[in-house]
């Protein structure tokens, strides 16, 4: 391997459900949920540098996650970027940024922490940088992970719901993560808990899209114009859900374009957060 | 995908050290411990059948763990195992089989169990056995696997190193694992203990090579046949130990070829058991 640099894929992570659970401590401050780990994700590459640069698919930018997660680890680096999902559309790229950027700088730094230990640094990043609760943890798990309890190893728990599947999205347009957490939290953790327990209770893919659906409609994010497309899905006899936070419709096999749509194609990726092999 | 079978990887497993911890119930008994997931592993198909029937490459045969997990799950199978890995060699293909039938059986008839409920019905099985006490939990993970709490979950609790590297190994010969777990359980939960503290006081790959190769010499296990081949790679400037409990010696990169040997080769396997897409 290079010395110079490190690479780690990250899976995307499209959340059904969730609910919200602050403390005073942002490792234990996190999301309950379901969602979907997906083969569409996100390559951070990671080399030492003279000043802090962060750029994803080639443009320059800031990442508030990834900059914590850096002075976290004590090191100054080159963060280089590469996704195949949207930005701001619900995928968890800020996560999957920060999650690769501590995979990465470990390795390459030789700082020596644990996986569980970077997993915490990523979530303790992006919770401190207010852009997510919950992906950090399950794009380090992979597959479909259910958040059982919130936060970062060791206070987190987590089980997953043990599938793959071909998974279809379609992204209509941005939604800020933070406006939509401020708004309504315990709408979200009324209606987040409950659908959380009936995906406990039968943990197959066919009951986490019917409980995500309902959990959309139930917290009142499911907009007219994602609502047509999820219906039109299911007159053609498939099943959608929204990505929580994102105008993202997503549907298990070939429901999209079984409907009439030209969406992208994935399939949940079945392992977390890794390096890549130079 | 076919309705009449389901398909599983498993990634074999070798441990590098251990120590054992047995309770009244055999999903809170287990080890400590930390080893290496390898690419090179098992591969389990499952499908309905008038009575059960267990074959491994093509050979039919009675694995405990895998009847006991059938069992478990109140189903009756035809499962059939293909491996790149030697039985009874220290590459828990026993855990494998017991977990890839767990999570295949659950797809193919519908049980509707959890990840986590998988691992804990395969790691009772396995543990009722006498076949093994980590791998399940281990092969569950994938990457390199530390075992800090005994058990499945959510007893077990488990880390990781967050590395990758190729892994080369030499199987000499068979190992009985209940006789060694019999015969010196006191002298194994010692050098255990210390071995997993220095692990995770420098969770690298070096860290626990070096662990695990003192480990091997202070159980006693390191024959004379398996140390000469690990003076072998150390004096080629490598790093090895052995597998436990077999009669393989596994080393780092290209540590028994630069040593002169014809080793098997493999990769550190970052995800765990996964269903396979048909």
């Amino acid at each position: 391997m290079d010395d110079d640099v490190a690479r780690a894929f990250v899976p995307g992570h499209v959340t059904g459900l969730f609910s919200i659970h602050r403390t005073d401590d942002p490792a234990t401050t996190g999301s309950r949920g379901a969602g979907l780990a997906l083969d569409d994700g996100v390559t951070v590459a990671v080399e030492p540098a003279e000043t802090t640069a962060i750029s994803i698919d080639g443009d320059d930018g800031s990442v508030e996650a990834v900059e914590r997660t850096l002075s976290a680890l004590g090191v100054v680096a080159r963060v280089e970027a590469t996704t195949d999902v949207p930005l701001g559309a619900g995928f968890g790229v800020s996560g999957a940024m920060a999650l690769g950027t501590a995979v990465a700088a470990n390795e390459v730094f030789g700082v020596g922490y644990s996986e569980n230990d970077l997993v915490r640094t990523a979530h303790v990043a992006e919770v401190e940088a207010g852009t997510g609760l919950g992906d950090v943890v399950a794009q380090a798990r992979g597959g479909v992970p259910l958040r059982l309890e919130p936060g970062a190893p060791p206070a987190g728990e987590l089980d997953g719901i043990p599938a793959i599947a071909a998974v279809e999205y379609l992204t209509v347009g941005d939604l800020s993560t933070p406006d939509v957490l401020a708004e309504r939290p315990h709408r979200i953790t009324q209606a987040g808990t409950t659908a959380l327990e009936r995906v406990r209770d039968r943990p197959t893919l066919d009951r986490f899209m019917d409980a995500s659906r309902t959990f959309a409609e139930d917290v009142g994010l499911l907009t007219e114009d994602l609502l047509t497309i999820v219906e039109d899905v299911e007159n053609a006899g498939g099943q959608a859900s929204m990505a929580m936070l994102g105008k993202t419709v997503f549907a298990l096999g070939t429901g999209l374009t079984d409907a009439g749509y030209d969406p992208e194609r994935t399939h949940v990726h079945p392992g977390g957060a890794t390096l890549l092999r130079e």
